[in-house]
């Protein structure tokens, strides 16, 4: 056995081990288990890991190591990985890769990491429109041995590198070998721009169901391709944003166990301080109404029902649509249709909750003692209360995300607390309205 | 010009046009307008709807051409369609398909949905690892002529269909002809179970960065390919039903404007109406305190603003843990390391919480007379009750979600709003305890 396998049998850890404490380890262990390694199994690892940890692995390597294994990355994610390195790092890791592949790295550090630019390869097989099938297909035979490209669609392009015609590889490889390239090509094109959002490009290739689109700039000249396997990536990571949004933080960017503790809870801390400022207001409209409570605490019992009932339909709403609004099922000028749907659903889903919350406090009325002698005005006020509340927090729950979007904003910082905060003090006001208005001179 | 193509300009309806107002006609209309595209846009419309719709227009169409546009799809594309049809109508759309189509449809139809067997797709190609490389690409010409296959990788199988090794088509034809097979193949391979779930499936294609894996059964034996296009599909289905569920419903399992009222609000009012009984139980505790709340009304006042606080906390802890676990980050053995450092999170995002609203009371207190002459031990309450309650909130919101999934349970379902309720009525009672410990004697 050589040292490398003694090493790798005594510390008894596989390249799947190595992959699970990968975030626990130290640099150094990191780079210890990762030589320990068989190549192939190094190899499979070092592509496995995100962006963030490859740039952390090549900075632990000593030089020559980091130049061997940068240069294993596809252009795309070698700017991924320059990128995400520290400005003064840029530099040096851009000087290990060769001098064509560090022009096309250069090229994609262009543009930003989450446009259509910065997801393509610039990887792609073009051809010329007259060629035969048979030259194109010996052609593309020296480029697969050649270089690492991407050969599942051939982009046909003319003289001013204009994209013109696609074909995949499967029909070009069984075409009769006398047709000529422009014979079998498509040209009906699915193309993006160079600058469309990277979640935008999600849809499209969700919607095209193709392998590869190609960027093409305002000239339509084309740039690169993206091909579907970054496009999971973006899906998975569009998805957790919006999700971390909803949950009422900003995106933390990074797997929850690896990011830093401090970094974590300041962006956690940020939200929740805005919400509890906003929630202040809460103080502020008990304190208005606070003889009411005095004349009556049987209404204080039930504030936390009332405007919960309130938050969570407005969750729902504001959810809904901010999930159809990423998935590119509803667009801005949907939200009347939006608006008047959800104006229905909050009127149907308050009178539910109100016939529950009205037998409950007639029932336990009837009972016992606990609501006074007036409780079915009391139990007429809660079922009056949920109707304002719930239909006023669906309808606010719709209709922000659109005012969000409608500003430049991403609709889900609408985020569902945010949505309940604003109703929670709304809600308060609509309860000690019909309050009032019910229950004047009699209990209050 | 034809008679469809008068039809088509007086319309004026382009593919793209029809696709977005498709989910909005009736199938009267959804056919004429299909009617009148070009066979080419036709067949790309009718490729990217999603298997619902897909399924409503083939039961719109007439016979003839039902069978026509079943034929266009993929085996594991038509095993869809035919899972999503009525049970009576299921028979009469596989005999539509050709016989060795339907042969590999019936054997899809054995899985369910949402396993890897009911994504994969029988058309691949295999070869035996003793033929040469030019005999293999001969071969695959010959295959990509007359059969729809996928071939970007290409899977070797031994004499009992077991898989042994995987090419890439880019490695096999870039590989010197002579060589064979087994000579260029990769002996490691990365394969799922036929039974695995999808979620978990994406998993796996998200970390390798494949095109394509294979599906084997127990015994090893390949029984079809996954490949990426059909992952983004499950990204996105599964991260949507994660977000419906933290936003407090049911997943709908359609988009927004295609689900038919009464069914999105029966989704919806299920989950709100669970919230609802559950949120009762702030009225009993909130009873249960009645005498200090009328000895103390200024405690009411800061009931929104305590138990908003926790729900938030709450909803932030479990929709990061939730997320974390979908995506494979977090597994159920790592819950102390979570639990830790949520409880040093919560702790940490209390305190500052806790100093906000004890300025804000403190200054408010000394300013005007509302919160009475013992202001600064009101204002203590409020900073001790934060601590307890963000605290609790946190731990509440990142347990629950390991609780539900090792008791079997989607974690998801662990939807913030329910931690929001959870933590409501446990909020109340800290808050009212430490009052109770701080304020007897002077306020209450």
């Amino acid at each position: 056995m050589s040292d490398q396998d003694v090493r790798a049998v005594e510390e008894g850890l596989s390249a799947e081990e190595l992959r699970e404490i990968w975030s626990l380890a130290n640099p150094e262990e990191r780079v210890e288990g990762f030589r320990s390694l068989s190549p192939t199994e190094a190899e499979a690892l070092f592509l496995s890991l995100d962006t963030r940890l490859q740039s952390e692995l090549l900075t632990a390597l000593p030089a020559n190591e980091r130049q061997l294994w940068l240069r294993q990355l596809p252009p795309d994610d070698a700017a991924d990985v320059c990128q995400i390195a520290p400005t003064e790092a840029r530099d040096s890791l851009l000087r290990l890769l060769d001098e064509p592949t560090r022009k096309e790295v250069s090229a994609l550090l262009a543009y930003a990491e989450d446009e259509a630019g910065g997801l393509m390869s610039p990887r792609y097989v073009r051809l010329r429109p007259d060629m035969s099938v048979d030259e194109a297909i010996k052609y593309l035979r020296r480029a697969a041995r050649e270089r690492a490209e991407t050969i599942y669609y051939i982009y046909v392009l003319d003289a001013e590198q204009r994209l013109i015609g696609v074909v995949s590889f499967r029909e070009l490889f069984g075409a009769p070998p006398d047709r000529t390239v422009r014979d079998v090509m498509h040209e009906d094109i699915t193309s993006v721009r160079e600058d469309l959002d990277q979640e935008a490009v999600a849809n499209v290739m969700a919607e095209s169901k193709l392998m590869a689109v190609p960027v093409v700039d305002a000239q339509g000249r084309i740039k690169g391709i993206v091909t579907v396997d970054d496009i999971v990536d973006v899906v998975r990571e569009e998805a957790t944003e919006d999700i971390q949004k909803i949950g009422g933080m900003e995106a933390l960017d990074a797997p929850y166990l690896q990011i830093a503790f401090a970094r974590m809870v300041r962006k956690r801390a940020g939200w929740l301080a805005a919400l509890f400022l906003g929630e202040m207001l809460t103080a502020t409209a008990m304190a208005y109404y606070e003889d009411e409570i005095a004349r009556a605490v049987v209404l204080a019992l039930f504030v936390p029902l009332i405007i919960s009932s309130g938050g969570n339909s407005g969750s729902q709403a504001s959810t809904l649509v901010i999930r159809a609004m990423a998935l590119g099922e509803v667009n801005l000028r949907d939200w009347w249709r939006v608006i008047r749907r959800e104006l229905a659903a909050g009127v149907a889903l308050g009178g539910v909750l109100g016939t529950i919350g009205f037998l409950r406090v007639a029932i336990w009325g009837a009972a016992t003692s606990l609501y006074g002698e007036h409780y079915l005005l009391v139990a007429l006020t809660i079922f009056g209360s949920l109707i304002g509340v719930v239909t006023f927090g669906t309808l606010a729950g719709s209709l922000l995300p659109f005012v969000l979007r409608r500003l430049g904003f991403d609709p889900a910082s609408a985020s569902a607390p945010f949505v309940a905060t604003l109703v929670d003090v709304s809600g308060l006001v609509i309860y000690f309205t019909v309050a009032t208005l019910l229950l004047s001179g009699t209990v209050l």
